[in-house]
């Protein structure tokens, strides 16, 4: 089995994250290689924003906690205390930007992955840069356009062991031959 | 750099393909791959329709190539004459089933490139599959289920130099640190 194969198939979600700090030539080597990502009719919809900055991700972390609080789930931890967290946000106007955004977070996670890296895919991107304190915090780092939130990647060392994965449902592939 | 990140960087969509056969272990190695592409709260949404059957390829390629003629788009040839279409498909009560889709189209892009197949995602999966004669050929399969088309992943052997990539836009990464 390739290195690629094998990365897809053992990567899980990590829900548990050391402190230490991210080497700043990792998160280069993964987010540019995320841009490489496919995207419809190759328009590149999607940007990336790394938030190390702790009260930057701190804030986002309780917006993405009281959108969970609001509908009534559990908002403690939404980011498992992830050192740095990675949006995808993709440009709406283009017809696959959720598609696209959703490739460039998956190849994040495998690319950092490889890195030594774990990770999780975190929702409410959209419900976040929707509102009027999203819409600020894209002004306030100057970027501009009609940018809708698709999904965070929290990032860092994991501290625990790799899971397991849960098993596979049955009959999920269908081939016609 | 490592194997997965060269993989995520180097790999491009493919648009002319050879007719030869694809191996079935090749095809079984890609799609088991990407049975363990994350998902919204673990509920693996995706399902995966693997045709290899000439004569139904050929009609998703018809419905595909009509879809475009009804919005005044050039529909020859919408599959680039590859050999097999995968479908992706999603449970529709899953809210994040377009997420989960497309992180299963990526990865099955991924792993098919480290087989050394071509690929490319070909949009129009969700008006097929929402359309009766989708919805019948599902029943056909014994597909059972809301299920709404996510993507195809068009696969062979490539009959091109893999392409260069366009030039990436700038500014899609922001650090705040």
């Amino acid at each position: 089995m390739g290195e690629v194969i094998d990365a897809i198939r053992t990567r899980r979600s990590i829900r548990k994250y050391k402190q230490d700090p991210i080497p700043q030539e990792k998160l280069d080597r993964i987010l540019e290689a995320a841009l490489y990502s496919p995207s419809g009719i190759g328009k590149q919809s999607p940007i990336i924003v790394c938030v190390q900055n702790k009260e930057l991700r701190d804030r986002i972390e309780k917006m993405n906690s009281d959108i969970l609080v609001s509908v009534g789930r559990n908002g403690d931890n939404p980011f498992f205390g992830a050192p740095v967290v990675i949006v995808v946000l993709a440009d709406r106007k283009v017809p696959t930007h959720v598609e696209d955004g959703s490739i460039v977070c998956s190849n994040i996670m495998l690319a950092a992955y490889e890195e030594g890296l774990g990770t999780c895919w975190i929702n409410r991107a959209k419900e976040e840069f929707d509102s009027e304190e999203g819409k600020q915090i894209l002004k306030e780092l100057g970027i501009e356009g009609d940018y809708r939130g698709v999904g965070h990647v929290v990032i860092g060392y994991a501290d625990c062991e790799l899971p397991n994965p849960a098993p596979r449902k049955e009959g999920r592939i269908h081939y016609v031959k």
